[in-house]
């Protein structure tokens, strides 16, 4: 990874101000023997380096305040709605409780709920963030890294893969193996329902079935193609239109396990049967591949894995390392549905 | 209510310091003009009175810090099998939003979560806290009241009546109107599943049951009372044991929609029919009261009102006012299961 503007340090301060680190210290702890005109050149050098003040609240009082902010930049249904969500947020909490640190959950639905968690971050109360749900273009992933302050994403963010730390699956390779599988059963009309494009997710699982219809000999058509927002509604919406303009549809790949409990219902109520008619492949091995009927074939990603991997990459952040990304294989799961 | 320790102010710093409020408050911007020995003695002062730090952070920068923490004190999985929780932590967010003060939310589920949320909160990093869901003896409840850190409780806070703020529905008078109901349409054989004894929820709709049971001039019979913790599992459970004891019982009043819809799996478990051989009413008309089967009888809470009276409350507490209560009334819902 490129080498990136780091969170101001007191050398930075002290450079600025052109005094020793020393001073600047003994500024931070209540300027008790420093002159007057030193104290003024130093307090000047903050405002202009940016220098984070809670270091400042750190040294004055006893209480250790490393804390963590788990942002999810979805609206609060979809939080509830969809249960990959949950396993993240009990992997991180418990992988920071190993290091007695705090994690404080914001759901940024709005671009002012992202405003106000990254405005309460760069006034010094967060240490750090482990970013999930990040869309391209999130102004909390901008803005952070913007700062300096040390932050983690779950998933490639796009637009920041060579400054944000990051944990995420072979997302691709994960798409390929599951419509390998479809087309190794023999279906020759595979559609898929992705995420959105503008998400790690919805752009490789996109990209994986493509090349495994590539290699499987078949033909790319793009009204096989339709696309969701990873809720089962929206997985039911893009079934149903699917199988409306290609009635010989006999198997599809659905980039989640909720859009994909959407797509059977559609193919269900379309007078299909899953798998006979159409066979079903999700991704992410969440509880609603086990709740669903047929039970879901479907890629899982290793949740727990993923926590603690973002815990510690964070972890290492705060010790000053630069930004790294870990990727993890997924594994195809073969249940009754494909 | 009476009269409580507040939070360390600039003024008690002066004080403690033997300074003035504006020597203080340069202190607080850096130093700058303020004598080596007054700087020594307000940063004493500072840790003697254990003036919160955020504020000098805030002096520091020109971003307004004012923050809100959502604390559950359950563990994660009650926060996502209840449908109070999220509507109650959407009502809020809304209403912070109105004010444009972020909203983090702290899932307290042990005593160890409880114990960092404080700690985190006491070095100042957040303003106030509403807290949800907290059972007598909670230390969060204890120590915030103590540390004088602005806070308003959802429910009779057990213990701190009147020494914090908080926003009840009438419990009593809630339970009275269900079981008054039970009893207008002629059933006689009356029990009533609690919530957990250390909850206002639990002790006090059970003193409702009573009331109204006297009233309608039944017996008082402890073995038509069984507890739960507001699970659905717990309230099939407390059911399931109602009916082994007393097979005569005809009517049910249950202090949780969730509770009462696993009272009502047990009762249909066990060959009666819902209204007819045993009726239900429930409590809260949550969502769970319309998808129950039949829909639930129940009393309603005014969630949204709740959650639009719990932050104007915290927000009057941090304007510097005493801690106040309101009691809201409740309203019963009839539909088909009584």
């Amino acid at each position: 990874m490129a080498p990136r503007r780091a969170r101001p340090t007191i050398e930075d301060v002290a450079a600025e101000a052109g005094v020793s680190r020393g001073t600047v210290s003994r500024v931070l702890n209540g300027g008790v023997n420093v002159s007057p005109a030193a104290l003024a050149a130093v307090n000047k050098a903050i405002k202009q380096t940016g220098y984070v003040v809670n270091h400042h609240a750190r040294s004055l009082v006893t209480q250790r305040s490393r804390s963590v902010a788990f942002i999810l930049s979805e609206p609060q249904e979809k939080f509830f709605e969809d249960p990959n969500f949950p396993i993240l947020l009990r992997g991180c909490t418990q992988a920071l409780a190993e290091h007695d640190m705090p994690l404080l959950l914001s759901i940024a639905g709005t671009q002012e709920d992202r405003e106000r968690i990254v405005r309460f971050i760069a006034a010094g109360h967060i240490d750090g963030a482990l970013l999930v749900s990040t869309h391209a273009g999130n102004p909390v992933v901008d803005r952070l890294t913007g700062l300096g302050v040390p932050a983690v994403a779950c998933g490639l963010p796009i637009g920041h893969e060579h400054d944000l730390a990051y944990v995420a699956v072979n997302e691709a390779e994960g798409a390929r193996q599951a419509t390998a599988h479809l087309a190794g059963l023999g279906r020759r009309r595979i559609a898929t329902v992705t995420g959105p494009m503008d998400t790690p997710g919805g752009r490789d699982r996109l990209a994986g079935y493509r090349d495994a219809l590539r290699t499987a000999g078949l033909d790319r058509d793009e009204s096989l193609v339709a696309h969701g927002d990873y809720t089962q509604i929206s997985g039911e919406a893009a079934m149903t239109k699917l199988l409306k303009d290609n009635p010989d549809i006999d198997a599809v790949f659905v980039a989640s396990d909720l859009m994909a409990v959407g797509a059977i219902d559609a193919i269900t109520r379309s007078g299909r049967r899953v798998p006979d008619d159409v066979a079903v492949v999700g991704f992410d091995d969440s509880p609603a591949a086990l709740t669903a009927r047929p039970q879901l074939t479907t890629v899982r990603q290793p949740f727990r894995r993923i926590s603690q991997e973002m815990v510690r990459l964070l972890l290492a952040r705060l010790d000053g390392q630069e930004p790294a990304a870990v990727i993890l294989p997924t594994e195809l799961v073969v249940r009754a549905s494909a």
